[in-house]
């Protein structure tokens, strides 16, 4: 039987990464699309508690179908699998291909990786794949050979459990894949402000990513930056193991 | 000097839990409150990052200033400190307290523990309180004695870098504090499905939690059902440390 492949992504169902993420997969198996009806960027795990959402089919071809669902990333994945996987879950979750990377910590306010995560927390094997290039015409050809190969290995070896895989693809001809951890970084000078014409502030998230390693080599930053794909193991127990023995010492 | 504190929420400005945790910091430093608008449960690390955020200061008093902001729990911590902590950061951040638990895999979507890696990804010693009780008016009464013995703990020792609490509280008298890891489980049996006057279908979000080791007593679920308040050491390093090699050996 052929393998069963959820696909969701955050940028909506309308975006190109999506699209070539479906041509990509069509070869592995069949597949199910559940995709936010407009783009949902930013939006790491956020799940709709406090209002319905929404599940329409709108198309049904040889071996894909396509819903396009009002809620988040997060939202596809749990009505994906809830309503359209009742009995049995999908062989392979991919989500993407997200424009723009989601490298170091922005694996945090990801909602391709949300959408991955969630995959992974429901015992999918789960692949979350971003293009450093956020355009919305971004060419995806060079790296969708690399694509349909990670996926390829995730059908035949499967994942350990609680961990799904957060792969970032530079804007070029990839150099090879690196398996990596996660840089460690953040983004700095945040804001801009403007005012309105009432002369209120408001104010416009930006800024810069600030690579607090930028030589360390076993780093997705540093894979990407030398044009390399990254993949790094990503894992839903957060727990700091080693800082338990000395929290346990505190006088409470 | 008195430490500063910066603290947020993901149930909105006016919640009791919020009010009950300003008045537990009060005496341990000057408080800075940046809180979403309305409530904003359920948003994780979510961002804004199509439409602007605003940040309206609506009272000062000594020792407590208040601000309301439009935007998620996420975004109240990037604008706190951007906006409001320009040149120095604050002592320590605590979120909540929760209108309910964030224990196991709850971190993963909860605004309230959002907030809290928000503050961590920035080098703020940060913790996230919630106690298992999800109603507007919960008594958060037998709890605060520990909510400030936690956070006087964190301001005299520190918190390992990329470590913030994710602290879990029982709705009864606790029996004290245990640091645990993160629970291995997940929500099941998800949606509940409606028709609408039209003849459409929507659903709404509800579920039942699913833990799969009830007998391990060193985990959060555990502590929390044995009556004791629970401390996950919670990293943003998501990094899969024992999984790499095995995806080295992937043929590409």
């Amino acid at each position: 039987m052929r393998p069963s492949i959820l696909i969701t992504n955050d940028d909506g169902l309308m975006a190109k990464g999506l699209q070539e993420l479906i041509e990509a997969m069509k070869p592995l198996g069949d597949l199910v699309v559940v995709a936010p009806d407009s783009p949902r960027s930013g939006m790491s795990s956020a799940i709709t508690v406090n209002i319905p959402t929404r599940l329409h089919k709108i198309s049904e071809e040889k071996g894909v179908v396509r819903y396009r669902c009002s809620g988040t990333p997060v939202d596809c994945v749990k009505l994906g699998l809830h309503i359209l996987f009742p009995n049995k879950a999908p062989d392979l979750l991919v989500t993407g291909i997200n424009h723009g990377t989601n490298s170091s910590i922005s694996v945090v306010y990801s909602g391709t990786m949300g959408a991955a995560i969630e995959g992974c927390i429901n015992e999918v094997p789960s692949i979350g794949f971003s293009l450093c290039n956020h355009q919305p015409d971004a060419d995806f050809s060079k790296v969708l050979p690399s694509v349909s190969s990670i996926a390829r290995n995730v059908l035949e070896h499967g994942l350990p459990e609680g961990v799904c895989l957060n792969v970032n693809m530079p804007d070029v001809e990839p150099q090879g894949v690196k398996v990596c951890r996660q840089t460690s970084g953040r983004w700095t000078e945040e804001f801009v402000r403007h005012v309105d014409p009432h002369g209120h502030p408001y104010f416009w998230l930006t800024g810069n990513f600030s690579n607090d390693e930028p030589h360390a080599m076993d780093t997705d930053e540093w894979a990407l930056a030398n044009n390399y794909i990254a993949i790094v193991p990503t894992k839903i127990d957060m727990t700091a193991y080693d800082a338990m023995d000395a929290i346990k010492s505190w006088q409470f």
